[in-house]
């Protein structure tokens, strides 16, 4: 009986943990990261299919990234937040990586692959901003 | 003895569900969630204060949010990801919220306090772009 409280204790102490652990994951969010954007402009005549940017081109590049790569956001540009001003971005694609020279690295070899792509899916040159997120 | 047991595993089913829960949370991450994104572009002669911006501008609107943010985020332009680009934006400063229609409501009455407070902190008109997180 004393063997199986012990037991239980041991359980109940290493939850605890990982679930404090997660805790602390989620606090630390994002911030120190690096993202890299590649925001595509809006204008008349553009094209975007998002349809294959999240199924083939995303899921290509985020490949090439390893453990470098925390996560990807995709996001669908829907409008201007001011009143009369067209909307600023159709799409826009989000590496968050822990290094932007791991990242260069990563994609050095492989930019002639990943501009090649860009037919499949859209008539845009992309904008790419590299940021830190600080908060 | 017994008594002892039963409350141990009460204790550990509980603690598993409140983890698998914080499990669930993380991963449903912000996918379908809209975004505010208030973009700062990058010109020369143009100042940002990101001091400010992160310490009172930003606390200040995200209180005229209420339940409806999820998050905000601020990020800090670094570069561009195209060589021998400008660097596109200075800063980006996004909410994240449940509803763009609430958003505006909670935004409009205030509108012209954030307004006033801009020059506090930068001389840029921003680009503000709202969207959904697809992925």
């Amino acid at each position: 009986m004393k063997l199986k409280l012990f037991v239980s204790l041991i359980l109940l102490t290493t939850c605890f943990a990982a679930f404090g652990q997660e805790k602390q994951n989620v606090a630390a969010g994002e911030k120190g990261l690096i993202k890299v954007s590649v925001m595509y402009p809006y204008a008349e005549g553009k094209t975007f299919n998002m349809e294959y940017y999240e199924t083939k081109h995303m899921p290509m590049v985020a490949g090439f990234l390893g453990s470098n790569l925390i996560k990807y956001t995709i996001e669908k540009g829907l409008a201007s937040g001011i009143p009369n001003q067209p909307l600023p971005f159709m799409a826009i694609g989000t590496f968050y990586v822990k290094s932007i020279t791991d990242y260069q690295a990563a994609i050095g070899p492989n930019r002639d692959a990943i501009r090649a792509d860009f037919q499949n899916y859209t008539n845009i040159t992309p904008v790419i901003l590299v940021s830190e997120v600080t908060k």
